[in-house]
């Protein structure tokens, strides 16, 4: 593209669909579900059946976690690569333990440029505040996310504030989109996992789902459950110093671990093979989810992040990661193979080996 | 800041509050009103009670239009200028003559980055989805935004999609974030301003505001009165091209004329005087706003800009105004003037003078 004498182009757009999606069968549905939003195959479908062909091809990177661009001032210099990505939250309640829908909106954007391999620089925050909404819920809110930023060392830089009548809208909804700086030559793409590569996870599955889960259902522990909410720039930054061959980095949210290592099988074209015995669970996460019939690999966090890396810097990876307060019960949980490409295949404690597919519905609306 | 060797800073953040909305008596509510999304005096109040202090002084330029950033590579060249902004859109009906929430949401963000005098390139989108939306409305907004971006040569890079249950969203709301390049020594500030500066408003005023609630209410005209909302970025080229030193450019959307010339009248610390007999409007728009008992200076536009320009360039800025598609109807309609800072006069047709204040209610509500 060329404009006004300024020189701008598309450096890389990154294009993790699962384009599995594509093949599914015509849709069956004329009408939006709650399912559309849960990150597992009816997100896919919606993604490869309007976002895509109705965007078009040459932006089929859009709707993935952040994109990258180079711009260039014209100078004849070649200008900084940029990370651009955003991100709506419709969490509820907008408080529970550990955090708010403020930090969440904070911390989200914040993640998704940091496990891209970008250091995360400024940040937009979009409200949509229903009519009723009491004005001491969005002071907290506010201040909740003025201290989320500076923990992760961003700034909030422009913002929108719009309010919609009583009834169509829920509180407040926020959308943060976010700026950060991709440095040369770095380049992780959940196309570039093989075969041999080491999984890592960088602690416990599923806190956050749980800890929202249980404040809906009216749960109770011996202690309080607190979502993992937190920003990942810190650890990202830490991994990639010591293991600049890092792969790709992925934050699990929306659809869980199964859905950030089924999108990267799919896109690597490589089988994944996961040790469940190894992952992290707290014993109230691995009670509730007995209890509620549901399956933490599926379960949505929000502070923690699933790093592939080559076999020969696993250990370094693992000992960085647990240096780190985000990291500390960090843990190899499978590995990158040749076989069953495209599939996670799950180990289980007891012996058994079974698929680990998209989630089909929804398992938890409105978890982020 | 600096962070992991990359240098960045923030070069400028304009902070064009209205703020006289930090001396208004202590805030009589308590909860959200539809009033604090019109633009006017409440939404000031909103940004200058909470937000402001909330997010501290150190981002006081958040939650205006565009911020001006700096971004270093640390390789000792200085990097290129970016313009960052963000919008929410919650208009409805979702569908209107001449437009629909998906080219607003496109115009919306590429106008505020062009007013501010940047390039706009790349766009992000949200989307909040309501469950029960049929999945052709989203493919017409889909199609529709596709458009609007090749209309106006930017292109949409990342997304994020989010279901709410029934009942508790609108069909659909859209979030753009964009990103621009601001070039080299540009500075437009609505501090900028200086009396005997010339006030240009590039057409006909009220279009947008006045096709929708039209729609609302049911009035038929003899013709169908389309929203103006178009991208207005090859307009502000031509106007910057030929005009270097234009002090400030807005497009007046919620809040409409009235809004944008007093934030600039406060901010600048200067007066305006308009006349009422120069600004463009069209039969229906008056016709219409006589019959609701609306005044267009307050109702919105989503295809039209004022410009202020030192008195020297206004008939070079005009004439090329005029050789624009989008500013056919340019007309000289005010100026900036030494007596009453901080105050928009008009003078009425008729021969009489009102001051025509920031909106203290909701006029039109959702209107973008």
């Amino acid at each position: 593209m060329k404009d006004h004498g300024i020189q701008t182009g598309l450096d890389e757009i990154s294009s993790g669909f699962p384009l599995g999606a594509c093949s599914l069968p015509r849709s069956r549905y004329d009408h939006i579900l709650l399912g559309h939003g849960s990150g597992g195959r009816l997100t896919a479908e919606l993604i490869g059946r309007i976002f895509v062909p109705g965007f078009g091809g040459e932006v089929l990177g859009a709707l993935e976690d952040a994109a990258t661009l180079r711009l260039d001032a014209g100078n004849g210099v070649r200008g900084p690569r940029l990370a651009f990505t955003t991100d709506s939250f419709v969490v509820r309640p907008l408080f529970f333990p550990g955090g708010d829908i403020g930090s969440l909106a904070v911390h989200g954007t914040v993640n998704d440029l940091a496990v891209s391999g970008a250091v995360p620089l400024f940040l937009s925050a979009a409200f949509i505040l229903e009519e009723g909404l009491p004005l001491d819920d969005l002071r907290r809110i506010v201040a909740s996310m003025r201290a989320a930023c500076g923990l992760a060392g961003v700034t909030l830089v422009t913002g929108d504030t719009k309010v919609v009548d009583r009834g169509k809208g829920d509180g407040v909804f926020i959308t943060t989109s976010g700026v950060g700086l991709m440095p040369e030559g770095r380049s992780l793409s959940i196309h570039a996992a093989r075969p041999g590569d080491c999984i890592l996870l960088s602690g416990t599955l599923g806190d956050h789902g749980i800890a929202i889960m249980s404040l809906r259902e009216d749960l109770e522990f011996e202690t309080v459950l607190e979502s993992d909410t937190a920003p990942l720039n810190g650890l990202t930054r830490a991994i990639l110093e010591a293991c600049p061959g890092t792969r790709c980095m992925r934050d699990p949210t929306r659809g869980g671990l199964a859905g950030a290592l089924n999108e990267m099988a799919e896109a690597s074209g490589v089988g994944v093979k996961l040790d469940e015995a190894a992952i992290p669970l707290r014993r109230e996460v691995k009670g509730a989810c007995e209890m509620l019939g549901l399956d933490p690999v599926y379960v949505a966090n929000e502070g923690k992040l699933v790093a592939v890396v080559p076999p020969e810097s696993a250990d370094l990876a693992l000992e960085v990661m647990r240096a780190h307060p985000l990291g500390r019960d960090a843990s190899l949980i499978g590995r990158v193979v040749l076989e069953h490409p495209g599939m996670v295949i799950l180990h289980s404690r007891v012996g058994g080996e079974r698929v680990v597919t998209l989630l089909s519905g929804e398992q938890l609306p409105r978890i982020c």
